[in-house]
């Protein structure tokens, strides 16, 4: 994996209290963000931006219901700040503390056995505010949609045409739904966010809620950009990770349920998971959700959907969502697809329903999203972890080889005791 | 008063649910709205927006916190709809029920001795959704002021600029803070919505999120527009409604309190009161809460807030804001400086720290917001009354003679129960 070899600013040192982004009556100049100019997105900036998306673009909610909060049993544990983990090509050892510094964390909560051994929040999140997940919204698409199948309404060797015939003339036409969840469709495609010319930064400005430029032609809308895309490949022979699926996911569970992705969400999950706060998704002009990548939440809430996974679809001894839904994802996918997937960091792993397997002795599964965002369920260590970051570089290959391990040792070390 | 004489659809065929507005995957082209050509504020499609304004507008949050909501009493009177009153002007007496029709109610609900005797939705809310709540917000920004003031924080003698200097070459250069809270400052501005040349829509225009035209060369923000201002006759005279005003005072209790709006409403009420949901403000591009006019909350959460000034700042048993706080609202404002303000309907009444005082008996006062929103507080018959409505005219003026009568009629049977 190529190293970037870009010094940034250190956690600390890019705390937004250090550069007051966005404070003032009004803000003064230089501390102005927007998403008009890009600055929103730009390192250190992001590191307040993460937990302000709605400030700066339109949203649709993801009701928590109006229930009174499961409270999460609490056991910290002081010993996990001292435990000890080599990372990935090194020889000096680290600890789970100077990890959390290493990764530009901004929110940590570990459970064991569905009780909270650990809780940190630092530079802009806090308890009671929610934070862009990025990518791994991609998994609660997939989750979704692996609900949907478990009841029978969505048919995963379907094509993809059957849910969504808008789709007849793009990439999609001969691609089922389990190779949209499994994102081994064969998509002509660029998701590569350092080429200018990559499809993604077209599939962005199609997205992008602002009115269009006078002079734009291109398609108006997440579902709009889908129908445009052709095909390059075989479908179901490579693990290819491209958001478009997850959008095109989205698409297919909002036409099956009638519902938009926010509002299947609220139903079939967070209103029932004793949630905290309300989530939100960032959306498109036209009022869709982005599915591959929009959801902001709370870290709390983020772990009692991770437990929920952990425990097959029960919480508090409720089933919410069919067992089936999980043990489907928690199957794996083709290993053998993955591997041509180039993620030589991530051997024998797979991907299933829009969720990364380790495939380790553990069955660990995790969702992932860029700078650093993971919830990841480790069922052999009844852990689960919730991990919210703002790391100056986008792919988690900047951040995995002091994340995985550190998990690797706290689920250790949670086994021991 | 002029009357509007256009035929509008009534409450039922302008419901959404006849147009289905947004919905769809995704939405047709008739079926799409945008803030960007201002077809999301026309009527019929405003009845739908008035639940939806995040979903076009970036926000900001008034978290509720995270503790569980306080679930308010229940003692459902039947007898209500058919109560009847005679609307101004008219010989006809109209029942409780049809005056909810007549006025395009989407939400109503009535608090007697703070239990609900009264709830019903109408339209696109729903007791978990939230409604733009347009003036109304008002009142809460001369709440907050009120509430500052009786802290010790904020001298409604001082001039205006002691907090924001900013305002020196202003016509707030001379106004006293209680001239602004009180609407009696002297301002060359016009807020006619009927005419394009009037001032409020440069103020709209500074204050819009989205990215500037590239030939506009005026304020960025709401700030910057208040600073434009000019003065025009003499303060203290005469009560004007100007929703300016309330972005002026919003300012100033940020600079006293150093925290926004929407933080200060938070900490001081919203966190305090039980509330089910959390509330949000829209916002301008420099993230500024629109203090004159941009709270979206829930039903039950207003009423809550109603029922908190009710009870003079005390809440299920607590005080929550001082009872100073109140006491100075409920005092009232100048019968005189109102009488000049061209409201012949409202014969009586006053104007203080941003309430409708009708001066009545009961000492009822009013948050009122365009479009039919209102807080209504009647100490005298122990009860609360919220109605959120999507009237297609914006003016009050056009329901007050089937609302006003109608919660009086309502005040009288309990009072007699």
């Amino acid at each position: 994996m190529a190293q970037d070899q870009t010094t940034y600013l250190s956690a600390k040192e890019s705390e937004p209290s250090n550069f007051n982004w966005m404070e003032g009556f009004p803000p003064s100049e230089e501390r102005r963000l927007s998403v008009a100019d890009g600055s929103f997105f730009d390192f250190p900036a992001i590191r307040w931006s993460v937990v302000h998306m709605r400030e700066m673009l339109p949203t649709v909610p993801v009701s928590r219901g109006l229930a009174a909060p499961q409270d999460l049993p609490y056991e910290l544990d002081q010993q996990i700040d001292s435990l000890t983990f080599t990372p990935w090509e090194s020889n000096e050892p680290m600890t789970w503390e100077a990890s959390l510094w290493e990764n530009y964390t901004d929110g940590m909560i570990i459970l064991h056995k569905g009780k909270v051994v650990y809780e940190r929040y630092f530079s802009e999140l806090t308890p009671d505010n929610v934070h862009a997940v990025m990518s791994l919204t991609k998994s609660f698409t997939g989750t979704l949609a692996s609900v949907l199948v478990a009841e029978g309404k969505l048919d995963p060797e379907a094509l993809v045409t059957k849910y969504v015939p808008e789709l007849k003339n793009s990439a999609y036409a001969d691609a089922t739904v389990r190779q949209v969840m499994d994102m081994t469709t064969a998509l002509a495609y660029s998701e590569d966010y350092a080429d200018p010319n990559a499809d993604v930064w077209q599939f962005s400005a199609a997205g992008n809620p602002l009115p269009k430029p006078k002079d734009y032609e291109g398609p108006v809308g997440y579902y709009e950009y889908l129908e445009t895309i052709k095909k390059e490949g075989t479908h179901g022979e490579a693990f290819g990770y491209k958001t478009v699926n997850a959008d095109a996911l989205g698409w297919i569970i909002s036409k099956v349920s009638g519902k938009s992705v926010n509002e299947l969400l609220s139903d079939k999950i967070w209103s029932k998971i004793g949630a905290e706060q309300d989530a939100y998704y960032q959306v498109d002009a036209l009022g869709t959700p982005f599915a591959g990548g929009g959801l902001s939440a709370g870290v709390r809430d983020l772990a009692r959907f991770g437990e929920l996974l952990r425990n097959q679809g029960n919480f508090n001894g409720e089933q919410i969502i069919p067992r089936a839904a999980v043990t489907d994802i928690q199957q794996g996918g083709s290993k053998a697809a993955f591997a041509k997937s180039g993620h030589p960091d991530l051997k024998g792993w797979s991907y299933r329903n829009m969720w990364w397997m380790t495939e380790n002795a553990d069955g660990a599964f995790a969702a992932r999203g860029v700078h650093g965002q993971t919830v990841y369920v480790d069922p052999g260590a009844e852990m689960v972890i919730v991990r919210m970051a703002s790391h100056p570089v986008a792919a988690n290959a900047a951040n995995d080889a002091t994340s995985l391990p550190a998990y690797q040792a706290v689920a250790d070390y949670l086994k021991s005791k």
